[in-house]
């Protein structure tokens, strides 16, 4: 019996999109759906009920973050993660493997999900620059690490998370495993790949809780074989669903493809996780892939910095263009931001450094992102998907470099 | 005719203080009350549905820094502060008098409202450590002093105040004064006050909407004979409303005798604003002397340095006592932070730096604060504010040094 259930309502008749609902302990999620982050049991500037009025379903914590501070015992004593942050509806929490990957080679290197594009995907992480980067030392048991917040040292095996993330109590949970970069070479890669898979079965052996729902994770980095190989491996195990993890190649179209070797075996009858993915076009080519749910900081970070969502593209409202622009941020968007003030009184905010343009700017772009994945689920029982994509695709302009960086650090 | 009126609905039996109503051109207030600062024309954190629901009936906004940023003239185009903000209750600006004293004198020699208690009373300005103050001249004409953005000359007459706060368009605008401190001697502050008396004269010609009520103030430093002549000098001219201002003395003690002299001569068939004031004990001192509203940077302040108001007093959230607290912040206290989250929850947001930390903290410092408003307003008509305050005073423990100070800067 799995904690989840997982129902195929529809289906894109031209692609392997689909309409679902994924059946968890604490409520349903309808599916395609993107889940906001709430890396340290918060959704960065929003309170949990501003997250549900916004039509959120399924959100997404982290077992690195939660068990360094506050501590996976305390939570647990606590009653579990969602009393903690009083979010009655489904969380999934990650293992911690892309924690530890970021923290190492990720931090050395300046690579993250897509090569090149989001060099700080940890969005807790302050930049270091000019020191060293801290290390991390994976073995055949598991990783050794520094935490980020104090230096000190710690270990993460296969079992050490399944039980973390089982203190945390979160309806879906996620294996350990190794995230490779797509900077390692195929031999690497392999050997990487070959713990994953080993670590995926020690999870399933230390899983104890009936009620949490164990996610499988592809890995295999943008290597075809690897993962077509990863991903009838991950198959064959009884995990209740399954995630398309790690670093997924130097580009987009790369990304593509790795979607494709990726999903080429997962059932069709499970629930399946895109981690860390959730820019519009990616979430495009990720549903048309099969992909149900997306997680991704890039909506609330990308908020944070004043770059905010619009049809026609993103606009970095500190620009001094909206300085006199008394129209709403997005006149099409029914959210509060857009609906109660200018574009004018954002910008004033975020030049004046107010916390209210952080709370503001998310709503938005937290709004603009599920207002899509709205679009998206009814386009697909309607054999739209292709047309809305158009359609979106016909205005959205990609401002090539994002603002990454960018008063980081806090937050 | 006045822009507002206001009427005594209720008169303490043993002391000064009375329930009233202010009507506004933009709603009524209930008095007595205290005014949630918007120094940018935002209520550090919260949306401005929140400080409505709050129960706030009037806000105080701030005319040196709108004037500074984004600018008196885009916030008129933009249909005034109102607008600009989404705020259609009552609002108050000040002149900027204080702002100027505090960049000035106050800076230099690090005294406040009630010298060496608030040392850093403007809420937006960066401690200078290390550097030489920031210069203000004060001529008989009016002000010249340095913006404290980017260090730019600007100069404040009683006309270019009026001005600014005409544009603006507040409800309630405020004569443009000059702060002395409590350290000058009586024979500067002598000085001072004819200038103010004489700006305050300037202020009512300058003046040219029938919509916004003057509020003339009163000022005298800590003399008695200096304070009682500006009361009756003030009172003698046809403001729509009275304020007490300026630095009220190096003690609680002596800022009780302060007020009683600054209230001496002020007629009761008017409205009467204590500036910068509003610490609970203060209130009722306040209250009792026929005070009718406050406004107070510091409810929002210390709860955004993690201080929060609880009927024992103030505590620290981010000690480690409250690590493993599973209770509510004040179980007392019907606001969303207490009744939604544990004190466990509230300092592990702290601790991480979460920005919701700033939103929870800030909600309860203000249900609290409102919380004794609404008592003092129920206690008045029925005789029976001298118990709540008795019953208030039993519980509440001060904390000796606040932590002002730690984590300033940003907000």
């Amino acid at each position: 019996m799995s904690a989840i259930s997982f129902e195929v309502r529809g289906q894109d008749p031209t692609t392997r999109a689909r309409l679902g609902t994924l059946t968890t302990p604490h409520g349903t999620v309808a599916t395609p759906a993107l889940c906001p982050v709430a890396t340290q049991a918060s959704v960065k500037s929003l309170t949990p009920d501003e997250v549900r009025d916004l039509g959120a379903e399924l959100i997404l914590a982290n077992a690195y973050h939660l068990y360094l501070r506050p501590g996976a015992d305390l939570v647990a004593e606590h009653g579990g993660l969602h009393r903690f942050m009083s979010w009655d509806g489904p969380i999934m929490t990650d293992s911690g493997g892309w924690q530890v990957f970021s923290l190492g080679f990720g931090l050395e290197h300046g690579v993250g999900k897509i090569a090149s594009m989001f060099p700080d995907e940890d969005e807790n992480r302050r930049p270091v620059r000019g020191q060293r980067p801290r290390m991390t030392r994976v073995d055949a048991d598991g990783v050794t690490f520094t935490s980020h917040i104090d230096g000190s040292t710690h270990r993460f095996t296969p079992e050490i998370s399944i039980g973390v993330q089982e203190k945390l109590g979160a309806d879906l949970i996620l294996a350990f495993d190794e995230c490779t970069s797509p900077l390692h070479d195929a031999k690497y890669t392999a050997e990487a790949l070959e713990r994953t898979h080993r670590w995926a079965r020690r999870c399933l052996d230390a899983r104890t809780r009936p009620d949490q729902a164990l996610i499988g994770i592809v890995q295999g980095g943008p290597f075809e074989e690897l993962r077509r190989e990863s991903a009838a491996e991950i198959a064959a195990l009884p995990f209740d669903g399954y995630a398309v993890g790690g670093s997924l190649g130097r580009s987009k179209e790369e990304m593509r493809h790795v979607l494709d070797w990726s999903m080429s075996a997962l059932p069709e009858d499970r629930f399946r996780h895109l981690l860390g993915i959730g820019e519009p076009e990616d979430i495009f080519d990720g549903v048309e892939r099969g992909i149900d749910t997306f997680d991704c900081v890039t909506p609330t970070r990308l908020a944070r910095h004043g770059t905010l969502y619009t049809p026609d593209g993103l606009i970095a409202i500190r620009n001094a263009t909206f300085k006199e622009d008394f129209t709403p941020l997005d006149p099409g968007c029914g959210c509060y931001t857009c609906t109660t003030f200018t574009r004018a009184y954002l910008r004033h905010l975020f030049v004046a450094g107010e916390l209210l343009a952080y709370t503001l700017a998310t709503i938005h772009n937290l709004a603009f992102i599920l207002g899509l994945m709205r679009r998206i689920r009814e386009a697909i029982p309607a054999g739209a998907l292709s047309d809305v994509r158009a359609e979106f695709a016909a205005h959205w302009r990609r401002i090539p470099a994002l603002p990454v960086g960018e008063g980081e650090g806090g937050w």
